[in-house]
């Protein structure tokens, strides 16, 4: 276990972290910038076999322990009312989707403008800039033209031997090189991180249980770990933090500060990780393809997302 | 001009492009059953420069003539409220969507389930198992993880050498294989086959309109080509349909009642397609890389997407 | 204690009380045709001092143990962007309110179309009639013109000299009588009867709790009583039906199945009635003018509505 | 026709109208007070048939020129799935409703945050108590307890003989005297005045219009005559103001910024008129008792409402 992190500590990582101005003072797309043309034509190299693999949950409707804003899905026109006046002899039906994304169950991305520290986000854009009608800066229309890189999962319950981590377990920089080198693999520039905590499988074995009762994640020691592979996108079927965070006042989850302000690193919350998991023991390796394709929502904080591994 | 199709003739394209129980009588995907591994895999080899493109509109929010039901994006806390009592210290913002995504100017995927002819969907399931909770079969599910294949672009005005296609063309299967004559490129088994009318230049132009209006598409007769080629997804600019259709009773929008119903080949509506037209005349190449990920909701009629091509 | 009633007793119990034909084959009204002009008149001419108080909940949009689907309140703009675009010089502010409002803490009524009883509605219509894009008939339409009347409340736990009843309690018909009695009030044709049970007061003691928990209300042999009392709408603090209820296959609700199904009776769910308590206390009387305004939903189940008492 | 009106006419009329302060520094209720218990009671005792009348429009759910914001209204479920396995036995429906009820066509209640002038709102309360989570001062909560006054009619049309105003007119103070002296009434402190353009009348002649082409409405001149008047509340089946507005720079909708900035005094929009205008002529008086429930919703800037007229 590592000692506690202190607020000082978490002050100077952010400070170390920091990716500010590294692409310009006008830049909103942070560490996506990592994601060259080469870069992901390389990612695209490692398809081999073909096969694809979702890493997002369902659409979550119905109301749960980790569940405590249900999206929405209803019918427009169902089976017994599919005709429309507009276009005679057409027989059609249609629904409606609606969802506050970033709850704890839906598996999403976070823009940049999600999450401030001190009232500033990623590149010094104050919070300001995230108005009552959407945010002027640092919105997922960053990644308008999609995500799509080398993707590596460290799945850290393997490595333990154990089917899930427990709540509040909070995994540091020696761990995750444990698994790269258990896996045969090394998170490098540009990459998608994804890091897998068996939250599925705790869900099926003990029920779903509330985020803020606790969570596996990363330690707050990952932070200049991370900058230094210089990560692009950082995500897992937890929120990356652990859950209670290290205690330090003002740093309740360093990870999303640290991240998303400092390093400008989009996160991928609430993922479905266990069949992607199975993929990589089948196909023995734990690199791929992996596309993200956020909506198009100008202004928006992040978006549902379902990212596609291709192996 | 091809001679006006009769209801006769789209009764017999109907029948002859039925694809139920091509690949079993519970079979829910159809089309996509087109695109193996290997196709996956062949198409992630086409990618070279590794240049990414998104096929979508922005989340059209706003109403318009194009756009009489606006999608819902809104705030559920700003900049100015961005400190929450369930996490002392963190300052996040948030935000909503909701769409009813079969509207003309949000791109979206339709599902197998969004269409039937005389009450019966693909592979023969009947009206009613679309009920006002949901689709009981052809959902979106069946493409759960991803859809990724070869795209191929057919770009019409740019064969016509215009910028648009006038309101109610109906492209007919020669002028497809004059397209892709041209481009050197021929849609094969398991493509996702996007057509281009140029509507974005059109509403640039003169204006959004009501796709009620007009609408530059397919003709009828190209069933049998879509058929024969056994393309797996349909895509266009436009809805697929030329608009207004071929006038026979019953069939008002003949590509999307043979595709979705007949076929089981999904739908791709209202994309952007003109960035990626001037990408492919970038790279000279008209095939590329392309990833839709639908959202994962269990019962629905479809889902907003953001595709993303790769070259 | 009352005997356990019988699946055979509410078969009759449910024949006896049906209103079907009472106002026509083609009524959608109900027991709301009891509410006369005249007797709309006879309630206004109740109202003395004129102080005013409200009968419903805050809308609820927060989870909570009683709140699994909770309602939407969100800004469209706020003062942080109060400026539109097409009204130079307006500073203004706008939001969305959204509900799903039969669910457990919001105060609302429900439409004789809410409840079905072997796929029959009020009046005989089949449950065919409310379809995926709304009910054909006995909407919330039923009700357009508002409903006011005189209202008379039944405090029980101010009878018994409780704060509140246990969950699962059901109130018998002699209960009703002897808080008549009590009160110096009796129910009579065309009113709007409320009976509080205390929930707030349990609430606010206990803490909140899911319905399914279990909830005090009428028991099972008051359905007569109503019947013989030709009330119009029946209200409650919970919802009216006592939870658990009898345990007889097909009459998990029987106030609901009974008053919606064959009487006609609209309901109203969910009130706040402890200050409508202290009110009636105050003024020594336990009638008064109450006015409740469905929203004009064509095709709607119900609505949320703020009854409103005037003494 | 009235002299235009300047914008220093209307920064005098407004500093003339200012309620701040009348009923203490923490009000929030503004011309709310002037409806005593002894004013509602004395509404009360209007009544004398008991005839019932809604001024509401239906919920506008289809798009149209006067509603680019259609409300939502879906079904969760209806008749084809009307079980739910929560409550064995039971067969129900519901539905969902949602609504930015600040558009053209939704009867609907601003409350005093809903405009300010100069970034200030009634009582001097600065925008920026309006933030993206909700107003925390006059929110709509100013009337929970509902609004039950005196309602007066002044119907236009009919003083003038025509059955609508032209888009545009402006309705001046004297006018409004004339139509107190036809029709026998006089609006008096507390009153809640409504004004009849025709507009209903208008749309159904010449098809529905976006107000921002014109509206019928008062004169800005009128706002010194409602402040004196002492008017509680004032509705119209336009939105009190007319479209154009006077011109001035900065007052664009003087009504609005007036009403609810200055005096405190909540406005009823999109209002149906004609049904209470036939109904005042049958009754051959223009007073009646008003009762407007508005939903209680923390942090809201209005609601839709039924109000409803008993004569």
């Amino acid at each position: 276990m590592a000692e506690q992190v202190t607020a000082e500590y978490l002050e100077q990582a952010f400070e170390s972290a920091k990716n500010w101005g590294r692409w310009g003072d006008d830049d909103q797309r942070g560490a996506l910038n990592y994601i060259t043309d080469k870069k992901r034509a390389a990612a695209a190299a490692l398809v081999r076999d073909g096969a694809a693999v979702s890493c997002a949950q369902e659409f979550a409707t119905q109301p749960a322990a980790d569940n405590p804003h249900p999206a929405l899905h209803m019918m427009v026109a169902a089976g017994d009312a599919c005709t429309i006046p507009e276009v005679p002899g057409l027989e059609t039906t249609s629904d409606f989707i609606g969802v506050a994304f970033h709850g704890m169950s839906v598996s999403h991305i976070d823009a940049l403008c999600h999450v401030f520290v001190k009232e500033q986000m990623y590149n010094g854009y104050p919070a300001s800039d995230v108005r009552s009608t959407g945010a002027v800066r640092n919105s997922i229309m960053a990644a308008k033209d999609g995500i799509a890189s080398r993707g590596v999962l460290l799945d850290i319950p393997r490595l333990r031997g154990v089917e899930w981590l427990e709540l509040g377990t909070a995994i540091e920089p020696d761990e995750l090189e444990a698994a790269e080198e258990a896996q045969g693999v090394r998170a490098e520039e540009g990459d998608i991180l994804l890091v897998a905590t068996g939250r599925d499988a705790r869900g099926r074995s003990l029920g779903r249980w509330s985020a803020l009762t606790g969570m596996a994640g990363l330690h707050a020691t990952c932070v200049p770990w991370l900058h230094e592979r210089r990560i692009a996108v950082l995500g897992s079927d937890g929120i990356s933090d652990a859950i209670p965070g290290p205690g330090a006042v003002g740093w309740p989850m360093p990870l999303h500060q640290c991240c998303l302000v400092a390093m400008g690193v989009h996160l991928l919350d609430n993922l479905k990780l266990d069949s992607l998991a199975e993929a990589c023991i089948e196909h023995e390796r734990w690199e791929f393809l992996l596309t993200i394709a956020p909506l198009r929502v100008e202004g928006g904080t992040g978006s549902p997302v379902n990212p596609i591994a291709i192996f």
